[in-house]
């Protein structure tokens, strides 16, 4: 929990790691070795959809997602990157942005749903986290 | 083809009916009488990703995506947002906008390649068009 009394979600938790704070938004990598997988969780207790951000969260919160975006596409120059809000499974509000290609095991379908997830290795993990946490700082 | 030579990608527009033309975006009515699901397709040709868009746009037609969240959740008081920009089976860039229920046919699942698609009948088709045409506008 923070300051403010925001704490992630333990289904988010549990299925990603930290990446980096950044001043709106922590963001987190998806233990999918299938994917390069981030997502972006605003730090406001009680957010479940974009829309409902205070205006002067709302426009930083989308800076930030756009910031996601363009380090994983420099980062691993994907086909097309996948961006989207959805919070069926978990409420708290959390975007994914997810780059794909067109051999990855999902294509073209989304990746929710689609098979086992394939959990990171140690060494994996390590050089995942270290590449994006400096690339997204 | 609008006059910037702008033209939707024959398979969005083959699968979607159009609703209203915001300043920076067209918006458009998904085929699929299961779920409420507007597309929001900026005008802007050879757009993939929404951080291609300049600027000077991408604000703009981030205020557009937010305003038909607005006016979904207003009309249809769905349980959550899916709101998804992802371009895998077509590339223009569009975003997807859709009010989930509890009890809708994919829920929990997102929406894209559940079941079957079911198209509007004649009159379910014009009492929508005519609700959301008139709350979008």
């Amino acid at each position: 929990m923070d300051a403010t009394g925001f704490e992630i979600h333990p289904q988010l938790a549990q299925t990603s790691y930290p990446l980096v704070s950044l001043p709106y938004s922590d963001l987190r990598l998806v233990d999918d070795a299938r994917f390069p997988w981030v997502l972006v969780i605003p730090r406001i207790s009680n957010a479940v959809e974009l829309i409902d951000l205070p205006p002067e969260i709302r426009t930083p919160v989308g800076v930030e997602i756009d910031h996601v975006c363009r380090i994983l596409r420099d980062v691993f120059a994907p086909y097309k990157l996948n961006v989207a809000a959805l919070g069926n499974q978990v409420r708290q509000l959390h975007v994914h942005v997810i780059a794909r290609y067109v051999d990855d095991p999902a294509w073209p379908n989304p990746v929710w749903g689609m098979g086992q997830s394939m959990p990171y290795d140690e060494d994996g993990l390590a050089s995942r986290l270290r590449l994006l946490s400096a690339a997204l700082q």
